[in-house]
């Protein structure tokens, strides 16, 4: 089977910061897992001790902790500066980019309304910023049965689907006086989008590596999907099912921003010695 | 023949307020047509003596001055001022506005594209409050050919399409850091158009009455011809002819924003009667 990657796949410049400085603080604790992809948290257990702990009261006192990709909540932060100073900020700058501009943006008396997963926590960490209640939606419809300011500033989380994010700021400027776009999906995701997209018209099969977690791999997968029906969402190469790539000439691959290159390339391998 | 006539159509706010404000100074000069309808212009002149001139250097000292509605630049307003005290402001209050985020959008840093027709006399007089050049654009070709900052700030003129307004919105978002979007297209522009579109679709026949050169008019004009081809612009019911309506059975019509109903009831007496 004859593999082909997307041109812009893989890690980000968020998460391979946040890997080097794991890596220089061995025996450190992540609050919460620092990037979302299982195999590379578990690298980084066994090769430099640093574990995760979901729970930030059973931080112990003093302890070297590191702050996820993804960030935490402003209440977390002054929490965990109660219990420790030494703290490795590894947050992604694409996303301490929102979390300040809801804050500014609320101090101003904007309506804050954030494309985004509420569940997420990136997003969860850039709720917290801000000084009122934000609107978060996940689509234009849940907008649509929304009460919307006036005025308003909308934010992304930094891996959604631009599309999508233009169908809310139509919506918005139909309907509100004034609304500030900050265009907060980050650069990586984009290209890696375009990338997929541009991949999955070509190819007869498209195969996206990540976390099942990872926003940014679940919006590669729904992108290909749209373009090449055979798409299929996998963590590592024990998921590949010889099957799928029987009458199948070229195989897409791309991967999230979380997905390290040793786990592509056993994927890529595999794929290619059917 | 049966006519029917769009929902909203006709005299807007603006519009209805600078003619109250002319019929209530007689003798008085307007700086340019009050409105972009040569029949009520004339109307004012024989029953009120308001009179046209375009030209700010033949205005005599302390003359009666009525402003435009669509405004003008603020430096003509300075050599107004100059001349004489006696001022009527009859921009229209939708007009003042882009003007108002055009000054203050620019003293703050931001990029300034305004949608529209820069030899519209709106615009010029938007564009003259602009601390710095501004990109005037009618398309998104045009926009695409263009160097755009990082940070800009969106307006539109108030009588344009808020479909093309859209687009180009989309363009910076994608394009840009921050985007601040001011939706100035006016809710009467909004209104007609959205019913001409509506109203557009259900006849056999449309017929736009306005004035040519008037921005309003020519968008119904654009937008009723997309959903059904027959589709005339006319000032007047002198150039209606007869053989448009042969074999059709529903005449729509709409008008621009400063078409008066007595010119717009001659034109519907005239088909009813076909």
């Amino acid at each position: 089977m004859q593999v082909k990657l997307a041109k812009s796949y893989g890690f980000c410049f968020g998460v391979r910061r946040a890997i080097k400085l794991a890596e220089n603080k061995p025996n450190g604790i992540t609050l919460g897992p620092l990037i979302h992809n299982a195999k590379e948290i578990n690298r980084l257990k066994d090769k430099f001790n640093v574990v995760v702990n979901e729970n930030i009261q059973e931080i112990p006192k003093d302890a070297e902790v590191i702050i996820r990709t993804h960030g935490i909540t402003k209440e977390d932060l002054q929490k965990l500066k109660e219990k420790t100073k030494n703290i490795t900020d590894a947050t992604c700058p694409f996303v301490t980019k929102p979390q300040e501009i809801c804050e500014k943006m609320s101090n101003e008396g904007y309506g804050i309304i954030i494309f985004g997963d509420e569940k997420h926590p990136e997003v969860k960490g850039v709720m917290s910023y801000c000084k009122t209640i934000p609107l978060v939606v996940e689509s234009l419809e849940a907008l649509k049965k929304a009460k919307i300011p006036d005025k308003v500033a909308l934010i992304s989380q930094t891996t959604k689907n631009i599309e999508l994010f233009l169908e809310i700021a139509d919506f918005l400027i139909r309907h509100c006086s004034e609304c500030r776009v900050f265009n907060t999906i980050c650069n990586a995701t984009f290209d890696n989008q375009e990338s997929a997209r541009n991949l999955a018209k070509e190819v007869d099969i498209m195969v996206i590596v990540g976390g099942k977690n990872s926003s940014n791999t679940k919006q590669l997968y729904n992108i290909s999907k749209e373009y090449c029906e055979d798409c299929y969402l996998i963590e590592d190469f024990q998921e590949l099912h010889r099957e799928w790539f029987k009458g199948k000439k070229l195989c897409g691959v791309s991967a999230g921003a979380s997905t390290p290159n040793w786990i592509i390339n056993e994927v890529v391998e595999t794929i290619q010695k059917y």
